[in-house]
């Protein structure tokens, strides 16, 4: 499944890197905790409304702009998923082997 | 503050109205309950990224869709904010003119 906590995450790590600034920095601007920041970054906790538009404005980026390069990212792991969804049954795998969960 | 998940909510109530289906109907193609459902629609809850993931599969939407338009949403509801920031001040409407509202 495609975790868009994820594909946020990714987006808001990528411009902070773009502007040579630390976890550290960007949390004091946006007032949020650098533990969570660092968590949202990683896609490790979803985001309130509320923090994503403060974390937004500490990047002096829109969030227009954020869910924007969200949606091209998405749209591009939606094509690579499709890409691999096999028109005939997988074989069964075999003992111990680990198990493919079908993403939903 | 332009609250993200209140945009999401319009969007995804918009597109089960678009498709006649009722809350209970989506509610329950998504495996989520429909009190759930309507607080997201009304943006009064953040939808986790896994529930929005099932809520967007029953309304027969591809996430980068969502995500999309609600791009587009809070792009015009920036330019919106920012037609409304004004440098000097807006001379007084004329009577009978109708007056612009601040959208939120």
């Amino acid at each position: 499944m495609i975790l868009l906590r994820r594909l946020v995450g990714d987006v808001l790590r990528r411009r902070r890197q773009v502007q040579g600034r630390t976890l550290r920095e960007v949390s004091e601007s946006a007032r949020v905790s650098l533990g969570y920041l660092s968590e949202v970054e990683r896609g490790q906790k979803e985001a309130s409304s509320e923090l994503l538009a403060a974390i937004c404005d500490a990047l002096e980026m829109r969030m227009s702009d954020l869910m924007r390069e969200v949606s091209e990212s998405l749209a591009a792991a939606e094509v690579a998923i499709t890409n691999v969804l096999p028109l005939e049954p997988l074989p069964a795998p075999a003992a111990g082997e680990p198990q493919v969960v079908a993403a939903a």
